[in-house]
């Protein structure tokens, strides 16, 4: 890419991570010149959109860059032209985060943001806007790249892949949170760390830990195991059991706790649903703390306490792969796409989360070294089966879809709760599933 | 084949069943010259083997037909030379199997003989015993067809498959079962129902229906919601949900209430056990009345009461298969053979039970017509997988290998439980296997 | 199919087979019956449909049986409500074939009628012909079945399966044919004979023959050697070198000879075209002859001379087959079918020539036992790639693919023998081919 | 890689190409210290062993570099513990190679160093020899990777990795001199281009050619038309035909003149064959004079004229991999290693030629972007279907393999050839074909 002046569209902007993304876009601005960002943001966040717009434009203000920063509910204007656009959005508030955690408590289920039914109704709600919004980048700017970091992530690039022609690649924070977290247990820095990551987003194991060439997973599994830290921000730090990594030989994805541990993982969110409240409504107090402090005028960086929010390294991973698509860098990162035989027991179309070449042309998935493994591959197999259909049932508004789709996860405990989650899911949030009716 | 005097081995002779398979082999004798017949058993099941095998010699007696009735604990003289061997063993008894059913109620985990937890051990004990007989099947009968009726098939075919060289074909009533209950339901005879069959042992959808050629399927599907009858013997009765049998668009087998109604087949599992017991001890008492009819030196027939046990059709389907090898009948039967392809969504040594056509060649599967929906495939999947590890911890004793097989089996509620559970099945079946120590 | 009166409608009726094809729907009538045969040919072609439906008119008369025989030159009231339509067609008559059989033979290529650049020349005439009588079906008749019989038969029916949605089958004498020809080598009777068929239209290998289930192929190897009769009548009878075929470890089909002995056949061809004629001169005088039988209104059987002509078999496959789907049969037949995994190393979209289960709902390809090695795998993966991208081209009018197509045909010397070849392919069949306009 | 003092060792260290090799072990002394090189040879070999070895000591002396050239025949002695092998022997001599041309001139048939029944003939001798070394390698030097430069590279390359466990990847300086060629058409340096490589050795096509991240493949694809120097040294300079060229839709290498342009090039070897002579025959007058050269004591550098030898880059692309693998630099490089899936249509034990990222691990491919069309496609798979036979019959002295390789190679133009050419072939290279015994 030869542009000297890019222009960058942030779908969501005004949420409390933009800070983080624009700290990250100052930092790389010697090598990606951006000298339009647009924040856009619909009506209902236009309050959160003025102040964080506000701090951004404090924060470039203080850098002395030549960079715009524009903030507008015109969505349409914003991606006309656009380099990169990136969503960062949550179709129906936090509120409506708080009801996809709650409702799955009812039958003793798993309550997520992103893994089980909770993803599940995130997902019917979010893919038409995700597939909207590609729309207008195919009509507006048909040579921007898509960058969806909005959640699911997995089931939105795979929606976009399969149902959109615009360039798109699929991110999340989890890859680099894990070697952050192996870092912190080896002292090793976390730069040094190059995984081997298998599977697909939110349910990934690394398969090699490489540290200047050579692996040191098993010393990894042995200090992981009981280790606290080994977690997101987001999800509790229960300890990974000896035994059961060894047998795994693989370092589980702080989201497999769910899949592994459920009992425990869900004796945690009853418990906490009591007292602290649901994710949702602990990150509200967060994010309301968050723009209390982004109101204060004298504010013109990023403030620490962002950093607990969970979003940690979000910005570094995002402006990492621009940067490598615009400069063309041709080095290896992490990220969301197609498929096409890289785990050849999953469909070609499906999006997976593997180690890819970051050229101008996008992301180019590397082969996977290790053998992959039963206890691997049949997790990812069933949960990227529920989300295909996941997929179908958000872009057809497929009721047969849903409640199959629901009914295989893993998370679920039968078809019976699969038809009752769904009557909750299709009604509590009526108003953002128009694909329903 | 054109050999004129059959000799076939049947190991496990001493079970309940065998008066149904020598009912079968009289009525076929015209097709299918079995000269000499051996019943072979463990020293510990000489009592049944002998009330079983006098009163099989009855029955031939009276049918007047030359064939020889062996009885004997010397199971490689009965495979000497054999040129069909079945097996319809059951290591450590029904003891063995009252115990795999109750260890998971424990947990509260599904409990049950061939899928599981419970399965999973009876794979545990089994498969050595079954690659085994293998073993003298190629030294001693090389050109032999083993046929392997015993439990779980699935596994046990798949382990000779892949750890032996014998030509074996496994085999299971569901199918012939499943099209009674579709006989029942629209009153065309079973004989005219011709099913396509997707999946692997007791876990199976028909994905067509075909009566003359023509697909009733959606019929069925309406006329099976909420049904009676829809099950096998040994298999609670709860009827399908019209919503869902609509959104599956496959009929599923009887075995799938286990993954698709947990909730309600676990609560009638732990209230059962506490009223009749768990099936096994059913079966104990049913089997004690069913032999004391046999030691009556005038029963020379088969008696009806041996319907209720369970194992109905079993005979129909054995004798079926053989007679199709012995006379090259180029007909289709559905068994359990190497996938090689057919279901591309597993590996090629994956065991899977489809439709074949049969020849003195052996079992050669058809192509599935119909797109497998990831609905069908995502639960194939991760029970496959959970198989393949299943026979690696049988065949080489590796508790890794046994861990993960519990953990990823999806009806095992978290890798914690599945320690415990593999903890009781280890210690409870110690006797039994022997390539744990 | 439960109808009692069936309509087939026979596109290329004035074609000297049918009296063979009516000879065939005469003798199963009991199993299969035709009412309404509807004979149907091009303007063109009116004085042969005229004898050709006459002599048809007799032998039904003679049979005494109620089958209506119609003779028209209006293919859509021939297709409207037909229950099966074959296609036997010739574009451009024997005439067009000798210019595709002396084309070649110009640049010291193979000119034959299927094979190579004279097959390839008869497939861009011929393609677009048959998407137009499948259009029609799929318009006038959507429950026909469609049976190619047109060749080439693998391209024209990989056309139709991935062009059109009509339910189509390809057939070939070839494999019957072969059939026979070991027959004769053994002394063993066509129909005890059952071929493991493995490759694409005219490209085949036997890779199994058995007799009563028993695998006699390595004595057909070493009798086939130098033996004389192991052709199809229209391919110069050289024998197979002993040497040969112990490596090759199976039976290769006539037409391999053009492959295989590429030098030879081509110097036959040469001289021939020379001498007798090319093969459409020779076919042509037999033609003539046999319409002079034809004519004769005595004549109310099949004459003896049309086998020289060199379909033989062709009416007992095509029958077969129609028996087959009529009669819900569920037999193995050898026929041309998508392929979908049964050739793993070829595209799912390809079409294949396989052993298939026939019943009511088509043609089922059966698993190939033999892996197929590496020495038959890369032929048939080239001349599939020509296949592909011919069907390309005489869909689309594409020169581009049409000159690839010719420059990757093993048969055709270099790219620029291929560019001379489509050059005057194009121009002498300019009338045929206006998708290149 | 920690290491800070490394053992090469370099099998045919007699080949006039080794002081290429020393100007770049020297040239890269700062990121790889090489203090210990083996130049080994064999007894043949002896004198040219000591006249370049002792020009790479002179130039070594010149560096000032503390790196010890070693000479020796004791190839054990050389392996044992070194850190990277790499072959490039000749097994026979340039005389060998002569036979290897000269013979299929015979039979009209294309002669060349490893393209066709001479590359065969080739591997037929060197495969054995490599596969010893591997085992020399894995007994006396089990970590240490073994670099395959020696030809045909793609079959030597599929041998090591399917019979041996070394580490081992293959390496061409086509995918180099291709970049060369590209950037001397367009002025563009050689190391901003980087392309989409598709194939296998030296059967390989351009799909993609990137300049900044920009696709300049279709200017390219006009440009190269009729253009000189386009080829490798030792390939004549045939211009592609434009309109050839915009069929293809990629860029061709080198060797693909052999394919593509069959005829042309039979006549120049032809010609060439009566004049010059082969190319062997070339090259060994080559060789005198720059052995006549090495032997100047005063010269301490690589002579200008050895890029007249054709091995040109040859030296840079081994280097860069040998550096990323010490390195550990994760930058991507085109060399041969194991198929696994990149190539569906090939099987996944196949050698491929494809971009790779190389780190200490070895060679991880990445996934090809461009939907390999049928015209590529065919041609690497019965290419590929030719190697996988020829690896066989060079393994295990397979005579029926050997015929069968030869029989589908497509510029053998029919079984009787093949049959006489392997006859030639056996007989011309006895005393290096122990295995045919
Ligand atoms: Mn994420
Ligand atoms: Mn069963
Ligand atoms: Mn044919
Ligand atoms: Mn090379």
């Amino acid at each position: 890419m030869k542009k000297e002046a890019l222009k960058v569209a942030v779908i969501g902007g005004g949420s409390s991570y933009t800070p983080e993304l624009v700290e990250g876009i100052i930092r790389r601005y010697h090598e990606l010149p951006v000298r339009d960002l647009y924040l856009v943001d619909i009506k209902a966040g236009r309050e959160k959109l003025e102040i964080v717009g506000a701090l951004a434009k404090r924060m470039v203000e203080k850098s002395g860059l030549p960079i715009n920063v524009h903030l507008t509910l015109d969505r349409r204007r914003a991606i006309e032209g656009a380099d990169f656009v990136t969503t960062q959005l949550r179709v129906g508030l936090l509120e409506a985060r708080a009801r996809d955690e709650r409702i799955p408590l009812k039958y003793n289920c798993i309550g997520q943001e992103t893994t089980g039914a909770g993803g599940f109704a995130k997902a019917l709600r979010t893919v038409p806007v995700i597939l909207d919004i590609a729309k207008d980048i195919q009509e507006l700017a048909p040579d921007a790249w898509m960058m969806n970091f909005t959640n699911p992530a997995g089931i939105n690039t795979e929606a976009v892949l399969n149902h959109s022609k615009v360039k798109s690649i699929g991110l999340c924070n989890l890859p680099i949170g894990t070697q952050m977290q192996v870092a912190n247990l080896t002292g090793v820095s976390a730069a040094e760390i190059d995984m081997e990551w298998v599977g697909i987003n939110h349910l990934n194991w690394a398969t090699k830990i490489l540290v200047d060439g050579v692996d040191i997973l098993p010393e990894i599994l042995q200090k992981a195991a009981d280790a606290k830290g080994m977690t997101m921000k987001n999800i509790p730090d229960f300890g990974w059991d000896a035994d059961f990594l060894q047998s795994l030989g693989a370092l589980p994805c702080s989201y497999l706790r769910y899949y592994y541990m459920t009992d425990d993982m869900l004796a945690e969110e009853i418990q906490a649903s009591k007292t602290d409240g649901v994710r949702a409504e602990v990150v509200k107090r967060v994010e309301k703390e968050l723009f209390d402090l982004y109101r204060d005028p004298n504010l013109t960086v990023k403030p620490k306490q962002l950093e607990q929010r969970g979003g940690a390294y979000y910005s570094e991973a995002a402006m990492n792969l621009i940067s490598s698509i615009y400069n063309n860098k041709r080095d290896t990162q992490i990220v969301n796409v197609a498929n096409n035989g890289i785990l050849p027991f999953l469909p070609d179309t499906a999006s997976i989360e593997v180690k890819c070449v970051i050229d101008s042309q996008g992301a180019h998935p590397v082969q996977i070294d290790t053998p992959i493994d039963a206890r691997i591959r049949g997790l990812i197999q069933i949960v990227k089966a529920y989300e295909e259909l996941t997929v179908d049932a958000a872009v057809h508004g497929d009721y047969n879809a849903a409640l199959q789709a629901l009914t295989i996860h893993p998370l679920v405990t039968s078809a019976k709760v699969a038809k009752s989650l769904l009557a909750d899911i299709l009604k509590e949030n009526e108003a953002y599933l128009p694909q329903f009716k």
